[in-house]
């Protein structure tokens, strides 16, 4: 197999390469391509437009990942540092109050500059600043150098997602709905399994991340597995093998009743059968604030659906397509995820629920790396028990309001905002989508998003009482 | 002891009694007269004024109360019944879309009809079709009349505290700054005890109600406790005896971690102290939702404060007073509680610790048989471990988003839209206030509110780890 | 004939009296008893409630026409004299921030108190120190002091006709719809005359307001029709014979094309013409404000209007009625005013034309006086020559914007804040209403109201150019 | 002199050319490409940005031109069109609703696609196809063709002057402000005349546009003049001698009362006096609505001014600046510009007064050929009786709200849209500006913005009565 950037399966196994400069170049170097492969499909105009408060300019996110690491790497460790522009800290800063002000969120799109290229070059020269810093950085700043590389890491991922689905939004406001890119070939369409029931008995259980080392044998299949996806998406996995977000921890117990959670996510022609029956004209399946939702914004499908000569059809990545019955269900949010458990005769699965019940669910689906950037029909399966599309296709809402765990503290200094400040109004979302990268997720990974948000890759798995 | 109303001690205690149409009768007068009561101070024009859409004109809380048993009793149960007037059930519907169209919550305070006088008709008539279908309901409607009957009562008395919170928000938006009454005498103020911290070992505990039968001494002794105060109290009490909130249930096991909770509730003076180290400037002790809420509203302050002469003043129903800095600090929002938490280093409690902590507290407190209708300082305890203010005063914001208790199933029919469709984007309170009526809280009663609502009664209980 | 208030048509005839202190007193009584007469339909409730920013209660129409006296009359010229509340001189300060900050106009109807009888005991002791002052005033004030009346009787006028479309509002605003006052006859509806142009040969004109005094038998006549009227009414002209609004003066030349104007009003009918053809769906008959203003309020007739078993209704201050064809149009604003103008062919006239044009019409019509508060079908005529309809019914809708005459002054002092500040984004309407006082309209008097406004009783005129 | 584009003063100056295809070519080719020279400083990204509704994308001016041409020219006149592409059709057009629905204005800025180079492509195949309509029309159709073709190119020099002030809002808008242009030299800084009063004594006045052949001498000075600056100047002006807007029509007699006009422009020292007075803390001086427009946003300079280390500073198009006190004042709107002349003790003046003034005026100043693109300090005149900047540098507000003209006719078609339809609540401005091409601008021109509007080169000339 040809070692592509240099990196070798060998190496990566050796124990030394674990705690190596070059591991955390490599997965540095990996994180930040893989983000300029994602705009390679766009034009410079593409990357300018904001279409709502949520939605960031590509240009944003392009800088913004790179303020990251000058903000909190460079700025701190790397002696004599000077900014790269005074007025970039504020223009790129999203919100950490404790390092200054911001540019207000809103306004990202009324900044035609720093034009793209000069954004650019602006990665260009603090990844040189930061391959520099990691390879001279004396050796006692390596550990925080580290977990901070890991956090710049991460960040950057979430942001991977972020371009993909702001500009889908930008694309789908725009009536000549332009695609971003087109798949090499069509979705198959065929039938699905029907759904089915999985119990689960209930009692204490463990929920929230901790560190298990894996077996020498089962890390090395892992790293392989990755490594015949791309060889930075393996180096990547390594160097953060240890990383969790502070909200998923600290691991602490709870008690579950019993429940029962579908094998499979709900599918468009389910929610078709929704659609039917006039679920969006009756409030009894709504939330309070849900229906209130749906009348201020005249709400009567997913966002992105449209008919045409009576046909539903959906704005995708790949441009306009009729919608599949048999695929999962997106882009709605949670009240409409809510209203079609009710009407259903079913509800959400909380999140330790969820946690539970996917516990021994393989890590791999239709991500981010499967470049499809839609969810997708699964094969029919002979074994119905088995809980399927755990990661991967869709966000999956949880009835879960995002809490601090019990014993929660926050990242030290102005990591902390990165997650504690956003605990109120926000519902748990678990599992990933087709748009998170494949070495970001994990069963205890915490997505949260407000209740009315919907351009997210966000769908269904129903949950019951037993 | 006189006997008011008719009603006797011994009659109360009877075992017959207890299941008769009499205690049902006196029940609802009870709490009839109770609400009008309430409005004895008021001049016709408050009763019409609506200040913001949270808050309703008393008229409108005089009609919909009755509405509520006019709705859910008469109309389903006297037969031939007519509506009073076909346009009150529109009017004067709140939010149950189940049984049909409702005026507009923000205007309810353009109405100028019907008037006061012909809302008080309204009452005497169905106050009188009332007692004649409790009197003369075959036998074989009596338990589900019974039991709508003491939704009913519990129900106005809701409308009771809501109409001395919003009356208070009436009059404190007049720069006259009206009182509503006139207490005998003037609030003692005096030193409180120190704050101490009360340890829980954590571990299994059952959260939510279930009816436990009171041996007949106890129940006694609480009868005549409550009848020293009034005897339709006791009356309603008696009758009331099994009911809770669909959202109390079901009993359930949950897990905790060990925590520690303090023996008092926060005062205006350590509330000042946040004040003076600039809380409100300072966005590190903020949620994100709080902080955008403290600079759109541009708040400094608790609601109803305000500086005179460099001195903190405050609206109370008694008119201005100076903030007494020993009392227990009021009208404060979750952002406010949660910042003024993280500021003092610990956080509030959650719901479950909350009712776990006070369930050995006795069911007393300046409430609103007070007739106090503001928070009173606490005498000074010799025991400083034991917890004090439980139950009134003010209502203590949780920590905890408010979800359905694993199991949760709402009422039945429209009564089902009582509680659980407002299961989003609220926080729960505990504890009760002193304006809630003394025999309709419990320690496990649920309030919830949005988290920046502050015209409630609402306070701080801090809590933290071990 | 009876003396009416101690007054005889002998006395008013006497040139004495007319510069007499009883004068004075006898149209200041006049005004204020007409004010409250007003007020007498009216439930306490019906006085607080505020439906939209324009709208103001009842209540601060009372009080604020007597804070006018108080504070432009009595606190300058009585000597010593000290307000009767403080709080009232903000509370009831409309506009004139030359005398002090104003409480705001959206919350007029948050404010319960005062109470509607302790706004009646402030109109009863300002009328005292009134009486008091006119009286025991040193005569070199009395030119001043007269001149200050004069301007407050105007001012208490215009309120007199706000307190009838803000009551049609608020009552409008309610499912109730109940009537303000039941006319003794239903109104007659009978054929009208045509549509026919009346022309006008343009040139030279003087536009605007000069005193002329009349001969003594044409000032009798005058008197004598008034005084079988009102003797207040009589006393009230007497004394305001020489006055006018600022914003009619200086009378100036101005130059006029040819023209030609309807002899009458639009009616319902010729209007309905307009909504069967669909004129609301039609932007090429609106300004580009109107059709923003139509689409955003999804505006589809005159206010009031609504359909009921497919016939056209509205609500009128007697009550709910079907909408006789022949009726002058009523409740329309300019934009619908000139779509139909444009629509019908014809455009609305310009405020000079129309002042031209009427200027030998008779001061009559259906004024507030004739107690129908609507527009009435005019009788037949067998001169359609005439121009009838000129005073009274409707407010008239000009293709003026509201600007100052060449040459104009404000008044000096708070008084200036009168018109001028109000001369931008306005309309100019002519004629009166059914709701303007007779003694208070004239044929060079200049209304305004911007163009979206459509809550005053306002119709239409159509002119075109010959 | 070279001849550029192939055009000779000799050529201009013959009768048959000014009624040939090669003149309507000539001009057409000379705005198109005018338009396209002003694109040439920005970046791509620049030309994608809307920061408010008002302003809109250069791209979308770009095409919104052509949009012009294609629709009301080869649409209608070229045998066979097919539309350039269905979706531009509904995208560019801005609100002829004649021709059919439009693309909502505010969102402008949402749409990424077209690119830039795609939008360049369209300019040149619309303008293939339009050479080809004029090349080949049948004979009959070219009057028509010339009528439109006139409009069309006074269209395009509209949206240049917005290509200009809109960029320079989205620059502004950017914390890295940066510059559209920097001009060869400094502006030069140097004292300036007093202002004095140039008196006019009123009477009847023709005001309104008639064409009036000129003198054969005249008309070649005049083509010379034109021809120094740039040949295609002096094809459009030759092509549109005749022609002006359907609001400056027709000419008609007014009656001026006496008035004095200033000989010269407000400048920033002046209004630094309104601000150093405190103006914009002084409701005396302002309209109602001002002092809202003024209180609303916070509003305490004119737009683009700030202060840096106590000087006040202002962006121009050439970056920021120090606010120079000699030059004239920019960027106020109606109320501030009469706020000041009240303050003053001076007034606007109305639009026949300034056309009855400027009448005798040369048509030159600091327009948009001078490529300043920001007004400029006049040289010190020795003779202070002539009025100055009549033409250029500001466009003057005046006190006249824009309505149409006794006898005023709508072009027919949806070409009537163009002026008629804004009628209402705007401004008359006069004069031009740095912004203005040349050839665009004439004394009977009436320009029209609402009220609040600043981001316009707008300014101030005082008068007052006599």
């Amino acid at each position: 197999m040809q070692d592509k950037k240099g990196l070798s399966l060998d190496a990566l196994k050796s124990d030394n390469f674990q705690t190596s400069r070059e591991l955390m170049i490599a997965a540095y170097r990996s994180v930040r391509n893989q983000t300029q492969q994602l705009c390679q499909p766009l034009a410079v105009e593409d990357c300018v437009v904001q279409t709502m408060k949520l939605v960031s300019p590509t240009k944003w996110h392009l800088a913004h990942t790179t303020w990251f690491f000058e903000q909190f790497m460079l700025m701190n460790f790397f002696t004599g540092y000077q900014p790269y522009n005074e007025q970039y800290l504020y223009l790129f800063n999203s919100y950490y109050n404790t390092v200054g002000p911001q540019h207000c969120q809103a306004q990202r799109g009324y900044l035609s500059r720093p034009t793209v290229e000069e954004v650019y070059t602006y990665r260009q020269q603090i990844d040189a600043h930061m391959i520099d810093l990691l390879l001279t950085a004396p050796q006692d700043n390596i550990p925080e150098l580290r977990n901070l590389l890991v956090v710049g890491i991460n960040h950057e991922q979430q942001h991977q997602e972020l371009i993909l689905t702001d500009i889908k939004h930008v694309f789908s406001s725009n009536p000549l709905m332009p695609a971003y890119n087109t798949p090499d070939s069509e979705p198959a369409s065929h039938p699905i399994q029907s759904m089915h029931w999985i119990e689960h008995q209930g009692g204490l259980a463990d929920i929230g991340f901790e560190y298990h080392k894996l077996s020498q044998d089962k890390q090395y299949q892992a790293l392989s597995d990755l490594f015949q996806i791309d060889d930075g998406l393996a180096a990547r996995a390594l160097l953060c093998s240890e990383f969790c977000f502070d909200n998923e921890k600290p691991k602490h117990t709870t008690f579950l009743q019993p429940f029962a959670i579908a094998n499979r996510l709900v599918t468009n022609g389910e929610y078709m059968g929704f659609l039917e029956d006039q679920g969006y004209e009756k409030p009894e399946f709504w939330l309070s604030l849900g229906w209130q939702w749906r009348k201020d914004n005249n709400a009567t499908h997913p966002l992105y659906w449209y008919k045409q000569d009576d046909i539903w059809k959906q704005y995708t990545l790949a441009g306009p397509l009729t919608v599949d019955p048999n695929e999962p269900l997106c882009h709605v949010n949670y009240f409409e995820a809510d209203a079609f458990a009710r009407w259903a005769g079913y509800r959400l699965p909380r999140e330790d629920e969820w946690e539970s019940a996917t516990s021994n669910c393989k890590l791999d689906g239709n991500l981010m790396e499967s470049n499809r950037f839609h969810p997708i029909t699964p094969d029919p399966q002979s074994n119905e028990t088995k809980l399927i599309q755990a990661f991967g296709d869709v966000w999956e809402w949880t009835s879960s309001p995002y809490t601090s765990y019990p014993g929660y503290q926050p990242a030290d200094g102005a990591l902390g905002e990165y997650n504690g400040k956003f605990m109120c109004n926000q519902q748990v979302l678990r599992g990933g989508s087709c748009a998170t990268p494949t070495d970001h997720i994990r069963n205890t990974y915490r997505n949260f998003w407000s209740p009315e948000t919907r351009w997210q890759f966000t769908g269904i798995r129903l949950a019951r009482d037993i």
